[in-house]
């Protein structure tokens, strides 16, 4: 059932080790197939040098466990909201790397300081409140309402905003498929970074100019786009 | 002699170069086998990479070494007096592991920012004075006596704060046996870095509300704990 | 066409991950043959464990592709601007390596705070400023008319001060070849990573005497060099 | 002539980018035959990974070259004056290893907050103030005069203190053999790091009583030493 996906979803969890974004088990990656209305997981705590396709969670997005022997990933309700409220995604990231973690636990939006920023999110990652007390009763169902609703009051496109912070927690990134999904989440981890620095550099900066952020996500977005081979 | 001990507090052992814990010889992991009032420890300053797991140290709880030709870790009475006053540990982790040992060296409490922390260690992890020039006499069985004092003080339990950081020295770990003493060791790293971090982005942050770490800590520990895949 | 070129350049832009300048897709290299006024470029989004010569792109110095079938890189007119402005290069290189990244968006010349920097350098690194929105319809090749302006304004030799900062952006270095411009791209991002701890460890640091910034550019560069073993 | 010496020379060269110290050629190793009164160094500006024992270069203590047909380390005269002033030393080395250098470029002595920079270190790490235009005419030369006279002054023995601040340049280290006196470039290299950051952490930190400081420098070092394995 969904061997295809499985294989992609494996591959995109096994990219987390691989761009250093994960310590033990501390990361999943989902990938959904919108025709059948199911998406694929990691399972919990299962150790990164262990995993295999097999070990994959087939989920349906009323949270129902539909193939797999193994509890899927802690975070899953949380992915399952994500599929529910931005149909256009394809994958969804969480990890705790430690730049965009750090964002998160100090309870900031990252501001675009440059075009690494603005190549791939338009305007700040925003960082999501924390739950209060009755919503952690539904943690991680909450945690997806939560950023969902953010999205919808700051009026954000998820396709142009693809990550976003859990405040004392950590990212949530997502994309077209698992893979863009990973590559925003490593996006969002040197964006994260090199914000901290310029900080610390300069504790005056400023936001790019509003005309530099336009320019740099058209260039790789929409239908201007010149940068890369097109369909290659 | 406890050859099965051996062989894992030697694996233990080499965890810490393999997580980039330790520098030189600047680290030490024992077990203990409760039953037998054994434990086992790395002797003093052997490089990882010539140790082999005969090279284990076989200590009793009075500080007789039982087995073994080389002299035990220097640090051997402080693992001692924690076995003695912690009668639930198995394991006992020490390192000089870089952004833990800057919190140790800055004499503060690491706040609990987030879940990453909140997933392990429940509320700050404490951080032991320095010893008077009375208890340096006796060293490292004074830095284990003021460890054990602290967490009587504090009333914090030690399998729920499973670490302490010795001020202008650096961090012990521990846990129900000596891989979950490296495993806390890993966790204490990238809680400190991530901590450190936060603060140099928000000067002006706040610990994680109580609820918070509270919802995470048991998401992970005790009878209703989800994490994971149970026994497995 | 070029083919010695062609795998010099390739090579070149190999070195980037080497040296952890990249990542993804985040930066070319270019070499020019000033005789033939051709000058061999990456081409664009193309992932550098995918790269292979034979996808190097050939461009004129009016910026036509001569041979190749692939695009060239975004930058392209950036590095012919520069071609044609500082007549002795011959090789350009674009990164976000993340320390130099960080000065360009916070905004500041990086000054020259030891002899690593002195050693390549000649003074400050200069930080040009922001495109303005008009500038920004010809968004590369007008980087490349305001790095080579600057230069002019502040009476710059482009050969002592082989580097540059674009604010809200990223660096551009360059060196005689292809080879030395990557080398100069390490430099900078040496300099860049010690310059912002230096400030961090003594928020008041001066710059370096100029006697001892003199005396280190010279004993490298120009007829009085001492250091190395001449043209081995 | 000396082969013994100049391998050991070479392999202890060849630590320093094992253990990230250098990036380049900025880095230089030699050690001492004090019987002989000749000295074995690194050649000027050779690259590490085409460095061969048969390249090191022979010098006498009046600064001729005895054997070799390359250049030696720029920073040869350096060396020579340390180790006339020093007699006991038996090896020398300089880095240009990024968090020394940033406390060099800083010019600021590295207050000893904690154990790991006490077990090596007996006090501060002192910082040399920059040579003055004079000075600068015989660089290298000076340089180890300025070392060496600041020891003098403030009263160290280099055996306790092995290594030194040069204000806007970058570490000398030095220590028993070579081998020795690389570890004390890697123990520097950690200690800068550690106290950089401690400092971040607790602006107002002092430094490690003098009590803790003399119990670990004693532990390891002198008659009383219980640190290790004795002449194993």
């Amino acid at each position: 059932m969904l061997e295809e996906l499985k294989k992609e979803v494996y591959e995109a969890n096994m990219l987390l080790p691989k761009y250093g974004l994960v310590t033990f088990t501390w990361g999943n990656v989902s990938g959904i197939d919108r025709e059948k209305g199911l998406f694929v997981i990691k399972p919990s705590g299962v150790d990164y040098d262990k995993l295999t396709p097999d070990d994959m969670v087939v989920m349906d997005l009323e949270g129902n466990r539909v193939e797999g022997t193994l509890n899927p990933s802690s975070d899953t309700k949380t992915h399952l909201i994500l599929y529910n409220r931005f149909p256009k995604i394809g994958g969804v990231v969480h990890t705790h790397s430690p730049w965009a973690t750090s964002w998160a636990q100090a309870g900031r939006d990252i501001p675009c300081y440059g075009t690494t920023h603005a190549d791939y999110i338009y305007g700040s990652v925003p960082c999501a409140r924390n739950l209060n007390e009755e919503e952690l009763k539904n943690y991680e169902w909450n945690t997806g309402v939560l950023i969902a609703d953010l999205f919808e009051e700051r009026k954000l496109d998820p396709m142009a905003v693809p990550c976003v912070l859990c405040k004392n927690h950590g990212p949530f990134t997502w994309g077209k498929d698992a893979h863009e999904a990973v590559h925003n989440a490593v996006v969002l981890e040197e964006v994260a970074k090199m914000a901290a620095r310029c900080e610390m550099i300069n504790p005056d900066v400023k936001e790019a100019p509003q005309c530099l952020q336009d320019k740099h996500y058209l260039r790789k977005h929409g239908p201007g786009a010149y940068y890369g081979q097109g369909n290659l």
